[in-house]
């Protein structure tokens, strides 16, 4: 006996005809598409479809500031005593080197991980993250390991752009970090910080969010904003600054992801989550940053 | 009559008579209810639904004591001399560490791995581990590398549960080792053991079981149980002892899975199949598992 | 309205229209299927489906030669620095070692990893690269990081079998690597060598292929062939050279994948290209290859 998959787009009013109907009518290519063709208003897991027809699952958020939002990406850190470890998926799996000035290069390639279902447990990448045009993004810090149906109540931060301004970055990040590389070497702080787009919170504030990190980040860098490829005084380049936009050079300590080299106290900053230990484990003393967020996933959203 | 899978997106409103049944109708859940509902009765790969609408494929055993088991996960040792390395995803792929006490944490996430076709090559985690509800357990020990329809054939060692013990730890291995973490310095042995189940052998008896293990581990086991959660003498955990039940605490030897840590000899007892090759590389002398065992996959099974 | 994916398994003799057709009208196995039954003739991605009910989406080559070439395979080099570390799944992940000597195993296993989208950033192989029973084999080399919809024209090698040697090997790489296993110490050079097999130039020709190595390598090598299984020197097996017939045994210059065992300059040689890095990365010069092939995937068709 065998057993057989079938993929089939079905017209709504019932003929199971395939070539009369135009496939994209049956299959939203993002959250937001989604919402307003469809009226779905639920936050939850749903189904979306690539422009070349790659079917995959994530979440929605339907509620949030007129709803509409993908998740396209978390941040997972599996082990911050790992540097440049197996799970370090978003800096570098191959140890802190030169040799590999982008480390794995997830930031602006097509390669995709995890489930969205595993979302807090491990680093996750579909292909909306390419594949969906955009204009804001939003964040949320999760708790690991918590379920699809907790992420909301549990995360202790949540922030979203308005400006539109993926408008100027062909539509997403994949776009926007082939415009600034997530690489080692790529240029100097702080002239070449990517840019820093402001946000409005949607759970937590300015002063919450700042809190999160050490007294020393706190002291470098202004809370209300996010902030792209952000590069340190060694010249390794990070990808997302959490929440704040760096006034000086040690970026390692409130931004996330990263090329495959950081210079300084080898190889101790790189990592998904780089230098966030760097004054010990969750002390939030010094420059290290909290337990809480250094125990959370970070979720990335388009809208 | 052979079985279709057909994946529909269907307007709730539309006019299709599909769309007016139970969605859960269509979308077993585990092959148990493939075999209640739908009289399958044949073993072999079949499509499963989780509650949140992830589809995958497994295994069913349709016929071993009235039928209805689902593959839900395989541990296979890809390299005894990798001690918790990459591939080691039962325990950790971030070396021996105490920093990283419960490793990659698989026991207990919803993160999963491989296919149900690859599982004798490689570590598989379905869905189903975390999403089916059932009673009993199975375990298959089938050597490495053998395609799907040989399975059954080749398979030298199976055995399940009868008691319904899942019953009382919330219907799966998920929830069971959330209650029994395995992480080290968890607890003591031998206070603080997991349960202990007697099991019920298809292929084999108590006493093959017992002979895959050496001498040593033999004299501090006994057969005809599987057990959750060992912990040793130097506190590490593991996850399940195969077919034993151990009687002290050297139960790296015939236990597979654990936290991110063993601290005797380290790192030699890290990895899925512990330490296996503490008096060599499948001598079956000693403390050393057969080769039988080291190069055979263990696949798991709910119903 | 919401729109839902709903899974149906459907009764061959069940009442819906769908289920009066052949199965094979809506699962095409392999592209070739796929043009001659649907006439399909458009380069690009759709889906297969394996004889074991696995769907996968891949590319298809619909107008190479006649068409129907199924993409099965990628062999991506993500870090030539890395020396059987994480990424090196056509040699191994584990490090160089005798203990290991066929590494990951991925020549003649079932496990299947990566994306099509993918391809050209990644390691891939899809469920095709076993289940396909095909005549031919085609390579293209794509610089990394290309977008699918760029492959053909950035391609700047490409050439194909037309003797259908694979009627001799059960029909696909799967099943010829069994009879010639990529294992360390499984024979010696030049004796047990496996297949030589000759090729017709699609973009480039037998010069420009033979150019892509370096002066030491071209002068122990004649262009125009694909070659299966090299052994080289020191005993270590390769699994393809690389439109090459070796005319002498140091195969780690141009032939690609391994297993988990290469002994001369240990760990120098052991990873997806071997030895391409021999006197520098990318010189062109004495045994090294050229950045070209170096930065370049190679992808693996069946007809």
């Amino acid at each position: 006996m065998a057993t057989w998959m079938i993929v089939l787009f079905v017209s709504m009013s019932g003929s199971l005809s395939l070539s009369e109907r135009e496939p994209e009518y049956f299959s939203p290519r993002s959250c937001k598409e989604l919402m307003l063709r469809y009226k779905t208003n639920e936050d939850g897991l749903y189904y979306l479809t690539t422009a070349s027809g790659v079917v995959y699952q994530t979440y929605c958020d339907m509620t949030t500031a007129g709803g509409g939002w993908t998740l396209v990406a978390s941040v997972h850190e599996n082990n911050m005593y790992g540097k440049c470890t197996t799970g370090d998926r978003w800096s570098s799996q191959q140890g802190n080197s030169p040799n590999v000035p982008e480390g794995d290069g997830s930031w602006s390639n097509t390669v995709t991980f995890g489930t969205a279902e595993a979302a807090t447990s491990d680093d996750f990448k579909n292909p909306g993250y390419y594949d969906i045009t955009a204009k804001d993004v939003a964040v949320w810090h999760v708790p690991n390991n918590e379920q699809v149906n907790r992420w909301k109540l549990t995360s202790f931060l949540r922030y979203h752009t308005d400006t539109q301004f993926l408008n100027s970055y062909k539509g997403n990040l994949y776009n926007l970090f082939k415009q600034f590389p997530v690489k080692y070497n790529i240029g100097s702080c702080p002239d070449n910080h990517g840019p820093s787009i402001p946000v409005v919170y949607d759970v937590g504030d300015a002063t919450s969010n700042h809190n999160l990190f050490g007294p020393n980040p706190r002291a470098r860098s202004k809370p209300g904003f996010i902030t792209f490829r952000p590069i340190n005084t060694e010249r390794a380049a990070m990808a997302i600054c959490l929440g704040v936009k760096p006034t000086d050079c040690d970026t390692e300590h409130s931004c996330i992801g990263g090329g495959g080299y950081f210079p300084e106290g080898s190889p101790r900053q790189c990592g998904d989550f780089p230098a966030f230990d760097w004054n010990g484990y969750g002390t939030n003393t010094g420059w290290s940053a909290s337990k809480q967020v250094t125990e959370a996933a970070v979720l990335i959203f388009y809208r």
